[in-house]
């Protein structure tokens, strides 16, 4: 989750309404996959012209528009004067520094969420942002980034048929889309969890500074990820009281069980969030118990070597008069003497844990 | 409680309602106790096909289906379709890892318990995912794990004819197997109480460093036991409110009793959970204590032998004109010094508590 | 407050409803004082049969039977039974380990609360729970252990007819219960206070490992008297609340003070509870401080000592052409260095304020 | 803020409503300050019989008896019957222990409050208890300590007739004397805000066991400031959302006001806590940082000698062949080398910032 | 943001409504705007007499009067007795300690803000005051701080006639005042998120004292900030909850938009909190590494030279009867033997990375 503050500020000082891409992506293609379907039929083509995007569905049929890729603003702004959307609406779809956020404008409903995926380097996540709009009988769809399809699951589904997606309104298909985001959380969540436990491991063993940058980089990516999370248990409990015609009562037990899911999935982040916060006290406790270590290593040595070296001291002294110089066995004595004084610490200290 | 999140992914991009066991047990058999009675008489059997399980309650007796084990998918299936469960009941029932939830369909309620039971090594708890529908006439009951009976004291009492459990409707039976499942938390709570005051006599006394990591472990079982239990709470409080007559008043005051018990649990483990955070703070204490300790033994030894060492430096000098070295008494005199430099530094420390 | 959760798991597996003493205390005898008074006389004894405790109140008079000793069941269930209570209240009744709680049976008020006593050694604290059932002209109250009658004060009053309360109905009677109950909490926090304050000043000027425990044991102690009072203030304000006929206008003004009673137990109990939290802060502060000088003590005596040793070590090597050596004033010269540089470094670490 | 907890203890065991101060100010004189006043006129006396007090206030005027020191149990006792008031709230009136707190006797309105001010030796303060009753067209006021009135600026506002005291209603005096004691907590805040910033000065730069003290110290009094204050937002909204026919709508407006000043002062006072809970945080870095300090001088000192007090100990060894100790340069030699050494160290350690 | 406790206790003593100016700013010009606009012509001045500025809007026009610098109170006084404004609103506007808040006068709306702009050296912030006045067809604005005009991307936007400002009413140039305060705390919470970015940088890396008093700094300058923006939230969503005539529909939906934007700015400041919070931790983190680098340091050292210097001491000694004094080879072969040990520990200490 790259930080996104610093892109928030291209807007500033503009009126209320410009449309401006505000995000990171480069510049790529944008493409808008076009999908119309009914329980017999369904037809399916990537657009390439943009007058083709604006059709009205047909009689019956459930229009599905998936935008994938925002850096083309044209096309948001001609499909939202199309299906007639609010200028805010527009305006949010493209500022993807957004929170996660449900406003019902009566004609659609309007759903701001985060897609949370794993990318290939250790533990790191990307938040993406994704714009659902409900309309009578369509579902816009705009996703921020067009190297990753959040909705590949959804797409499938309704290629082969499988499930009731392609039997139900537009309502049921608003919400598979909502399902495949927050199923996504669980992946999400499993390579977090996984990432942490790793973490903790190299914290009790082996901790060096990186680990304890590690462990920083680790908490931060579980606040980033709940707060991407955490709005959503509103907006979906929001979207449950909700009574407006465009959703189905028979849609509404799914839309709870999405609920479900989402409550726990900010269970676990809570959980992840609570052992990120351990694992500095893990660090730590490591720290103080290798200084400990370094210690008692250092207080041996001295304390077995220091007396000794006094008594070699003592007899390297010069004075005329000492006795034990000039005894025949004073030299092997001394050292026997030294001996054991050095066993005898070292035992002593090996009594006490300290070797 | 192991770690569940993993075996999650196994749902993610299949439809909604899709029935596939998540969970960890290995395959074992399913076993399906079935058990009609009234006030009179009690027919109690274990099934052995799938079609005696799907007959209807006979008039004025109450039918309680308890099915241990849940690899069998087609037991579960095949039952669900018989009572007419809505498909996603069968899915929640199956997916052992969702958080304790109650739904009420109207014709039936549904409630997710989480039991937990200590197992054999030392103070680590299972939590086996306990399902409860509870119908006009029947109670339909699902058990994660089939080497383990959470109701066998209300099977044993419905046998014995002991208590009123016979003389009762169907609510006050489910109402048995929610008493005997949060009964079984107070179990558990002693092991784990007794468990977390063994680790704190031993952070106080003897820590090493696989001290810390039990400390951390201990933290983590009250944390995810606390997950376990903290939504009963809610639970218990909306089937209270409920107003619905599968549940008779005279019920009611039973369930109260249950939301009370809850709420103790809670209370316990909150305290738990202070008294495991507290373990680490007495660890680090104990290592502070015991570094300090260390330090004062290498500042005693080096105080002591430090000036010793250089007066006996100071007489091996080789100058040719130090009248100490040629008088008579010059070894013992200095002898004699250090032995009361020595002795002194020794009676000072003693005085200051280092030694 | 003795860990009681042990003595919970008595009662599992048993059927809702079974009377069992569920506590800690020895068996003792049960004390049943029998007590009917009118603004006009009072008629007080002990009772020797339990057929006496079972008399209806006199037309005009209000009946309190005190219970004190709950380990003689009979007596509970003979008067349960004579009383009409539910055998849920009784068996909440009998197991001491309930948390604090109010409910309102219709025909009757039932509440159960902890009395919180100091006990002779240092700064420990016993909870007794203690049961009031208010009926219409009756109070029964049911106190856990007989060593000790939480209700001296009110019985006194009784007797000597001082102040309302033999004017007054049963409803004045339970609020004068409460109310000594409440009182007693204010020593106990007296006691509690001194006992922080007295750690406190051992913590700064000299922590043992004793300390730390004692430590730990004041902020037990603190947690679970506050787990004792905690429950009490959402019970206090259920009863103002309640609109029931056993509870006159009158009495509600006198009930609302014991909730602000209450409400500053529990401000204290907090703010104690802060103190406790930070008496570990300080220890360790304490420690950190000791260590500091420990070292500084051996930083020091290296410092001063090593130049030294070494100046005499390089006067005690064997070179044949040392001119120091032969010269006349070597001796002294060298002696005189040693003793500047000794000297020196002293008065440097004195103005750093190590010595 | 002395702790007053002991004090209250008098109380227990006495019959609710009995009148004893509870307090810790010794006996002084209490003092009555009587005035009545409409816009054209005002009449100020001290009383000096308690039968003065209590005169009805005139027609069309506004009476305001101010008492000042409670140890005079009789004055109070006497007013609150002339003025009829519940015995209650005579009994919070004399006992200084109470918690802030509002009621409304229908016929008059109650308030508790704490009056904060700064005593002379360095961040301490006394909180001193005042009660308010708003009647009809009077007001009383009860004030704790008589060496201090919280109401100088009142008093002095009333005489000189500026502003529109002289010109409302007993409420807009009620409203004057609230308003008056809540900007005494601003001048608090102040000595206190710098208080707390010395003590931080004081933990970075010279930390001694001294400053472990004044920050426990400092921490508390914010504490028992927040305590004092805590309450009043509550009281205050509840003061706005009354519907009473004693506060004129065009009051309301000015309450909401000291609202707003309450709202303040715990704003800042949570900003407080904040900045005293970080003190101990940088009192224990600074210990640290010194720590370290120390032992790098210790490292510095023990690496330099200790290879050089080898190197004259190899060349004091007496071996009959070594040919170094007959060479002419041999000493002059060595002594070049150790210099190397020693600087070469020395530059080391600068480089790496140790010395 | 530079503590105003102190400022506050100019107004302490003096009655309600008093005007006097609560602030920091020396004194400069107070410069005033005028703008009255429709959508086709805009007329703009600066003001020089008073008496200009106290004209009534003309008919059709929106009136915007903009007072920059709050020392001539005068000028406060006359515009607020020409619009008509409660003595308190006046005492609110020179007042700039104030808390953020929101009040509804009935004829027209009253807001105080924040305005957060960093200057220019290193991460510190100013909070100027604003007061926003919204009546029928005019806006009043109250900027503190004279050098900084929090307005000039409105100001530039109704000149050059951009966007739907000019098409609008007043209550739509209110929305955009409040919007372009609060994109102001976009571009603060950049310079606030660099900042604590290249703290945290600085706190693994290269951790000195001042480093700590930085840290320090950065959590208060967040929580100050935090102070700032919270009460916000409450404003926006009690403006949007308002109904009154002097805001109409069309213009919520831009209010909803800025009470989105400060829950963000609150979602961001909160994570800064944290990341602020976790400095200390990770520069106590690296203090601890680098003790323990040092203590490896010293331990090596006094490891490898102890063992050494003991030998030389040994062969130092003056006994008589020593062969291997008088062996050949005595003296390369204690030197070999001390090279080994040498070696050998400095191995060891590198296979145990110690070096």
């Amino acid at each position: 989750m790259a930080n996104k503050k610093s892109s928030r500020s291209k807007k500033a000082g503009l009126p209320p309404g410009s449309l401006v891409y505000v995000g990171e992506g480069q510049r790529h293609e944008t493409i808008v996959s076009y999908c119309s379907f009914n329980e017999h039929s369904i037809e399916r083509k990537e657009l390439s012209s943009l007058d083709e995007a604006c059709v009205a569905p047909k009689e019956g049929d459930v229009l599905w528009l998936d935008i994938n890729g925002l850096q083309n603003i044209e096309v948001v702004e001609k499909i939202g004067k199309f299906f007639n959307l609010h200028s805010l609406v527009l305006e949010d779809i493209l500022n993807t520094t957004k929170r996660p956020k449900f406003e019902d404008f009566g004609d659609y409903l309007f759903v701001i969420l985060k897609v949370v995926h794993p990318i290939s380097d250790g533990g790191r996540f990307v938040a993406e942002q994704v714009s659902i709009v409900l309309g009578k009988n369509f579902v816009l769809s705009f996703q921020e980034i067009d190297r990753h399809d959040a909705f590949a699951s959804v797409r499938e589904r309704l290629n082969s048929g499988r499930g009731r997606l392609r039997r139900m309104a537009a309502d049921y298909l608003a919400y598979a889309l909502l399902d495949s985001v927050v199923d996504g959380y669980f992946d999400a969540l499993e390579v977090l969890g996984e990432n942490l436990e790793q973490l903790e491991h190299e914290a009790i063993t082996s901790a060096s500074e990186e680990t304890l940058t590690e462990i920083h980089h680790a908490k931060r990516q579980t606040l980033q990820f709940r707060r991407a999370v955490w709005p959503l248990r509103e907006i979906m409990s929001g979207i449950i009281r909700e009574e407006c015609d465009l959703i189905a009562k028979s849609t509404m037990v799914y839309l709870r069980d999405v609920y479900d899911h989402v409550v726990e999935v900010i269970d676990v982040l809570e959980a992840d969030r609570d052992i990120a916060a351990g694992l500095l006290e893990i660090y730590l406790s490591g720290i103080s118990n290798r200084l400990n270590a370094v210690m008692k290593v250092l207080t041996v040595i001295t304390t077995i070597f220091m007396p000794l070296t006094f008594i070699a001291g003592v007899y390297g002294m010069n004075f005329e008069y000492m006795p034990e110089l000039t005894w025949r066995y004073g030299y092997p004595m001394v050292m026997a003497i030294m001996a054991v004084i050095g066993i005898g610490m070292a035992l002593f200290f090996r009594r006490r844990h300290w070797l």
